[in-house]
C-alpha cells in the first residue's frame, strides 16, 4: 500500500547534534519545561545560544523563577528546552530538544558574559534574572515530504 | 524612566479559559512535554480538538507510545500540552498550557469518536495510535505592545 491511513508520505530523520546547534544558532522563541509548583510546565522565552548553551531572561521572584530555584536546588533536577520550526502549508519542519540543567546566573562575571548574547525578554518588566541551561542531551528531527510525480 | 532595561514594552495579559479555549480551537501544532526514559521529554505533534480534549496521533511502539504507556500506567501521571503562536517581527502572540492526564483511545467507541476529528500526523508511518489528552487546568497568556507615540 503506497497509501498509510493517514496520508502521511513524510520522511523522518533525525538531526546530529551539529546540525542541531546550527539550527538554534539564531535564538528566537524556544519553550521550557521544568516540573514547578502546577506541575509539568511548559512556556515560551526568547532565547539565545551563548557559549554552547541556552540563555533567557526572567523576572525575579516570579512564578518561573521561583519555581526553577526551587528545583535548582535539588540534586539531578533537569529541564528541557524546545525549539522548532514547521511550515504547516507543506507539512514539513524540524525540531531541537535540549534536555540538562538549569541555573541563574549570579556571578557578575558570568552576568557580563551572558550579557553578551543580547538576549530580550519580550514580556513586560525588569526581566532581570538571567537563567542558562547546560546541554546535557541534544537531539532533533526534521519531517520532510518525499518528491513524488503526483500533483495537487 | 520609560525604557526598561531590556527595551520591552510590551504588556502581559492572563487569558482565560474560553479564550484559550478559542484559540487552540483550529488545531495544529503542539508540543507533548512527558517524563520518559530520557527524562522530561517535548516534542511538537499535530493535534485537534474534540470534545474538549486534545487528540494526537503517535505509531504503536514508538519511543513516545511507549514512554507514555508506561508513565500511564502510574496513577497521577500528568502531561503537558503547549500551543504559542507568536509573530517575532512585533514581538507578539499568545500561549496556552494544557495539563492533565493522558491515555490511549483503546475502545472502539472512543475510537469512532476521535477519528471524526480527523488528526493528521505530519510523521511517516502508520500512527494508528491515538492519545487524549484531559485537561485538569488550562492556562493561557498573550503579549502585546503598548501603543506608544514613539517610533523607529
Amino acid at each position: 500500500m503506497s497509501d498509510s491511513p493517514n496520508g502521511s508520505s513524510g520522511v523522518i530523520e533525525e538531526l546530529d547534534e551539529a546540525e542541531c546547534l546550527r539550527l538554534i544558532s539564531p535564538g528566537g522563541v524556544g519553550r521550557i519545561a521544568y516540573t514547578g509548583r502546577y506541575g509539568l510546565t511548559v512556556l515560551p522565552v526568547n532565547y539565545r545560544m551563548h557559549e554552547g548553551t541556552v540563555v533567557f531572561r526572567t523576572a525575579h521572584d516570579s512564578a518561573t523563577e521561583q519555581d526553577l530555584r526551587t528545583g535548582i536546588e535539588h540534586a539531578e533536577y533537569k529541564v528541557a528546552f524546545e525549539i522548532d520550526d514547521f511550515d504547516p502549508a507543506v507539512r514539513e519542519g524540524w525540531s531541537v530538544l535540549i534536555q540538562g540543567a538549569a541555573h541563574h546566573v549570579d556571578s557578575d562575571e558570568e552576568r557580563s558574559s551572558v550579557r553578551q548574547a543580547g538576549v530580550q525578554s519580550w514580556a513586560p518588566g525588569e526581566r532581570d534574572r538571567f537563567m542558562r541551561i547546560l546541554p546535557d542531551r541534544l537531539t532533533g528531527r526534521r519531517i520532510r515530504r518525499e518528491a513524488t510525480g503526483a500533483q495537487g
